[in-house]
């Protein structure tokens, strides 16, 4: 129907690479249009976001559950379903994080069936950008290029520098300049180029947009985003296979650009389409914060576009002001019954206290919003106690521990002797060690 | 021929356990005394340490490669070489983290067979801790015990506070004051009682052993130790596992207890003894900081004891000035023919440096200082170039960012204009990114 169109590129495959059998092509979400496999994003026609197209059927004879478990114990047992020639991806042990199967804080919120997967402990660098970051490294390499780069709001640049490292290719990371310390240490470790934007993410990600366009460098997230984003997936394959090859009845995870919340849903249904999983009707929620919720807002007012806004949030990891794949989680929630829901910062503190007090998960201040929203969609009935509920957990909270300083209490400072240590003991057991605490700091 | 000597303790079994059909009892490492399984770690007649023994006959019946290969994606993969009896272990995910064939390292290095064990992204707290406190917080529940503690350095602070939480147990962790703040947030996050002791780890362990002796606690890492410390040994095992049921050649691991050190060496051991792996000599080489290296000093010195030291080193994590297990280290060195060495708070630095550029792994001081003895080992002819050998990073570089931070470059500053971009590339790029960065520092 739609002719494919030839692209050209400055960028020329270098490496043998082995047949490609499961990924067709690149094919516009809105208008239909075919591409070549090539480092590019964006629609020539009608401006519309690209994505990759698998050839299902050939797929269907390829895997089964059973080589799917024999694969690698990472994101790369599910190989044919993500947009690599190679036959050697970049595998530095990413993905195949725990599904947790929750007690504690399942009790606390009147839950019976919750689980947490638990990307806080991704490979490498803890969040689950390491994911998309596997895939579109290992496809850069594919198209030759030498240089990578991305626009992040921190994880991403953890993720996209240390994966360089390990793969030897040149990096240049763009972040907001205002970002916590551990995600801005967290990436000069690797030794990439890091430079510091004076400006939000949104304000980064366009000047990225120019510097693509002028430099042959492979942005994971710009001119590479149709491979990258494909990573995500993995996020829903994984819940599919732990949960014992089925679907769960509800997911919520946080909304940044929207398109994790999108690649879970692709994930379910190709697992679904070559006869995986069986199919079933799952609900698909969304968190974010109060101080960037476009997505929430063009939700709850059934708006058919998403209205750009600055972000104020302490939660800097998803405060993308005018996220991308926005308008795509909005249509996800709505078909299929699920919510997109935010919540304040304070509220964050307490979802991140709340996990880490129950579970032992210490997440970033995104997992807190992600759990903060879970807490108000089951407060307001919108979480049923018996449903099958995943909540995704996508990043780790020694990155952001400015967020919580303050708000989890002190240290109780004693002598080296046992009269210091039962005197403390005794005072703190008198107030509650919280409260005590409070009065200290 | 010694005769097993019933301990009265304080704590019953309130647990129903399932038959102990592995692990048999006590036995003090110096004088061979037998004791019952309670919470106790110091021999009554000679104040030798205790150890768990096995039934290993019993063992080889219950235990195959494929059977192991089956099991869990944990340390519970191991559960017949480790001392708990429940079929219910406290399973948050730990173990089986990425042994990873080094590529670019091993080439800077000028090794051809090197590996890197990588327990600085192990669960859920990002250390090997998370392994002796998993199979130590699992024996505890057996004994009864409700609350739970630790001596710590860090690492075993945050593991203990946050396995305890998941567990549902109360928790009171003891620490040095002076520590990252990584690790005191890394341990507040879980609400446990966190007790900030004036003095050094030396000084907090023998405050901890008063309080263990007055109150009805399980302290993981004292009267639990013997319990606690087996939980090492599984590194060791998923070495031998993941290098395809084979030992390497060389092993080089951080010493602060010394007692990681004794546990893979009877990790190794116990393997052959079931024979799931073939006997060979594997050398093993011990990484110290030279702020605190009395087992480093006390085997270049040919001593059959340990001088205890004050420590004064940033790898605050290792420093133990009077450690435990240094003697049965030292021993472990020599009839391997490894060897120990220290290494400067600088080249520390340069190890995490290097490390992180060459693998995209951030490891903390303690992996700094590992690295920095394998290349101080590689450059003395003390390691072979062709030899199998295995480093051990045992934790995370986020946990110890005051250590790099001034040593990693800066972010370059920018406007988010294309054009400021360009003129800080060139610039950069004039005077080489490092030391322009040092410039502007």
């Amino acid at each position: 129907m739609h002719k494919k169109i030839q692209i050209m590129t400055q960028v020329i495959a270098k490496h043998n690479q082995s047949p490609i059998t499961t990924f067709n092509n690149l094919k516009c979400k809105e208008c239909g249009a075919e591409y070549e496999l090539q480092a590019i994003h964006v629609c020539e026609l009608c401006f519309g976001p690209l994505e990759v197209t698998y050839d299902y059927s050939g797929l269907c004879s390829q895997v089964t559950r059973e080589s799917i478990a024999s694969g690698p114990n990472s994101i790369w047992r599910y190989r044919q379903f993500l947009p690599v020639a190679s036959d050697h991806p970049i595998d530095v042990g990413t993905g195949m994080t725990p599904l947790v199967f929750s007690q504690r804080l399942a009790r606390r919120l009147g839950l019976k069936n919750l689980y947490i997967k638990n990307d806080a402990v991704n490979m490498p660098t803890l969040s689950f950008k390491d994911r998309v970051v596997s895939v579109a490294l290992t496809r850069a390499r594919e198209l030759g290029f030498t240089t990578v780069s991305c626009a992040s709001t921190g994880n991403l640049a953890n993720s996209t520098a240390a994966i360089a490292a390990h793969a030897g290719l040149d990096c240049y990371v763009f972040i907001p300049a205002d970002l916590e310390a551990g995600k801005v240490i967290g990436s000069l470790i690797y030794s990439p180029t890091l430079m510091a934007v004076e400006g939000n993410y949104d304000q980064v990600n366009r000047l990225c947009s120019e510097i693509a366009n002028t430099y042959g460098w492979g942005f994971v997230n710009i001119n590479l985003r149709p491979y990258y984003s494909e990573g995500s997936k993995t996020l829903g394959f994984e819940v599919a296979e732990q949960l014992g090859w089925k679907l769960p009845d509800h997911i919520v995870a946080p909304l940044a650009s929207g398109s994790l919340f999108t690649k879970i849903y692709k994930g379910f249904h190709e697992f679904v389409k070559v006869g995986l999983v069986e199919d079933k009707a799952v609900r698909f929620s969304g968190a974010q914060a109060e101080g960037c919720s476009p997505i929430a807002q063009a939700f709850k007012r059934g708006m058919d576009f998403i209205q750009p806004v600055k972000p104020k949030t302490i939660a800097k990891s998803i405060a993308i002001g005018n996220p991308a794949d926005g308008i795509y989680a909005t249509e996800i929630a709505r078909k299929t019954g699920g919510n997109i829901e935010s919540v304040t910062d304070q509220e964050i503190i307490e979802g991140m206290k709340l996990l880490a007090e129950t579970e032992g998960i210490f997440t970033e201040t995104a997992g807190g919003t992600t759990i903060a929203v879970l807490k108000k969609l089951v407060e307001s009935g919108k979480i049923d106690s018996e449903e099958t509920t995943v909540v995704y957990i996508t990043g780790n909270g020694l990155k952001t521990q400015e967020a919580v300083q303050g708000y989890i209490g002190e240290a109780l400072t004693i002598e080296a002797k046992l009269d210091s240590f039962e005197r403390k003991l005794e005072r703190s057991r008198t107030l509650g060690r919280l409260e005590w605490q409070q009065v200290l700091v």
